[in-house]
């Protein structure tokens, strides 16, 4: 692999061809996608050193991860799996082989849930960035979930476990002890290589829920989005968050309450959603069916914003993640 | 602005929704749009200090910029233009209102060609990093042109000038004089804000050609994407080249044969295509409907490869851009 072009070549050597809707995969000027009805399309991007250090992520897993990220979008909408597409900018120090096992971690996950990667582009950068464009197919609108349609009274319920994503990042991170081997490496697996809840995604959208998000930025964070975007609150107790395996060991080893690592490190992706009281037992059945469960944290009501509420009733304030981080250095106001 | 959350909110408001392909827009976990056929996707990533220089390149210029790189890849396949992403990794010493500025000259650009911006995703990182996702839509794929399509004997034809993108680059790398100011801002916007062929790309479609490439990285190496594509040779007769005004003035004081400007340096954002001679006059009719010129610069033989032909008959070799530089630094061999 010594050009632009062979490197290229290489690569698209990893990807499979599997979808019926492919007319043209990558290789022309652009993928050329048959769809009959409604395309979903979310970008995400992810910078060495903000969303991920090349210390403790392999390249492989750096694929599985990016293509996650994008598809947990996807997911959230109740979509149909589609296609990827990446955009890496490459930083010199890293060899034509460490972008083809980028390349098989990506491969791997699509085959996994079902997206065909259709294309690409590679440059040099000084930094190892990559941006991906997942997209999920619907026969119409009204099959998706937005953030939008949360109603007051609603249930909220979140998939599986939270707090696992960053208690996995914060073993990465630090040489820390008091947990057994297979625990510390599920927790690593949940930050390194998550699985997007695609099936689940589309069998609570099929259950009739009435909004949905994954988490990615922390509950707090893609709560107050939900809050926003449906114009209800969004109150959470956060006593009953179901709080992953081995979080609680890990977050008392440096000093934070393991409820702050569930509700506030984000990259569990899990799905967050609100659903009228009579279609719960059908959401849960459905989650279920799509090998994962459900637990009801909170409901949807009347006013804004996000409401986490302590076991003694009185409220706390847990920051999500802003990927900016102006807090810390805020800027001029416009 | 003082948060990633306002900052998006700022960029959202500079979009407006053009699209009656639009279901939802910006805002929620992906966008929605409606698609009753087929939709082609093309991804561009541009990185500071390799694809553009911020000391050269105003913020609302590179918003045009790397639209226009993405959306001409949309004007090759001869489909009509659809909606666009961005993701864009920020460092921290752009404040916020230059992101916006970026936001309105990819806004003015997209209200020009009739692309909708319907999604994004904004981080931090070292160096600025943009990422474009711009897909485009036809009613069935045999409205669109592939790369793969040319045959032996077909005519090879190229729209409007070439070189200008390349000459503009010097411009502002060099002190250079001897060039009317008018011919020098002329060379510079076609290097700052190249529009891409939309209106021709559709054009030359529906009048037959067989085979399109938008001239990115020079007609040597576009030249023999199309030829790999087709399995043919691509032979370019250089002195046909339409060379831009103002090209041989800049090449000639740094010392660089015009023609290799206008063969090697890209950017220029013109179709190349391949189309039969009796599909010539009409190829020339609609490119002239669509505001451009058609220049036939060669002809599609039997072979591989592009042959680059001198006035006497020679041929010459003028490498194309190769984003990787792997040619000055090859790695160790896979």
């Amino acid at each position: 692999v010594t050009s632009e072009f062979e490197l290229i070549e290489a690569i698209r050597a990893r990807f499979a061809d599997r979808g019926g809707r492919v007319v043209i995969g990558s290789g022309d000027d652009a993928a050329v996608i048959r769809s009959d009805g409604v395309t979903v399309t979310s970008v995400d991007g992810f910078v060495e050193g903000v969303h991920f250090r090349l210390a403790t992520t392999s390249m492989r897993d750096l694929g599985h991860k990016c293509l996650a990220g994008a598809a947990s979008d996807i997911a959230a909408m109740g979509a149909e799996p589609g296609e990827a597409y990446f955009v890496i900018g490459l930083p010199g120090h890293l060899a034509p082989e460490e972008v083809i096992d980028f390349a098989e971690g990506a491969e791997a996950l699509a085959a996994d849930l079902g997206f065909v990667v259709c294309g690409g582009d590679l440059s040099r950068s000084h930094e190892l960035v990559v941006s991906v464009t997942a997209t999920g197919h619907a026969r119409d609108e009204h099959e998706l979930v937005t953030r939008g349609g949360a109603r007051r009274g609603d249930r909220i319920g979140v998939t599986g476990a939270l707090g696992g994503a960053g208690a996995g990042l914060l073993l990465l991170d630090r040489k820390l002890g008091g947990l057994d081997a297979e625990t510390g490496e599920a927790l690593i697996a949940r930050q390194l290589r998550p699985r997007p809840r695609i099936e689940a995604g589309q069998a609570l959208a099929r259950a009739g829920v009435h909004a949905m998000i994954d988490v990615s930025d922390g509950i707090a964070s893609d709560g107050a989005r939900l809050s926003e975007q449906s114009g209800v609150l969004i109150e959470i107790e956060l006593a009953k968050l179901p709080v992953d395996e081995g979080v609680a060991a890990v977050a008392e080893q440096v000093g934070i309450d393991p409820v702050e690592v569930a509700a506030g490190a984000g990259e569990d992706y899990e799905l967050l959603f609100a659903v009228a009281d009579e279609a719960a037992p059908g959401a849960e059945a459905a989650a279920d069916q799509a090998g994962t469960s459900v637990t009801w944290i909170g409901r949807a009501r009347e006013g804004s914003g996000v409401r986490l509420l302590a076991e003694d009733g009185t409220e706390r304030s847990i920051a999500g993640w802003d990927h900016l981080a102006f807090r810390s250095a805020p800027p001029a106001p416009a």
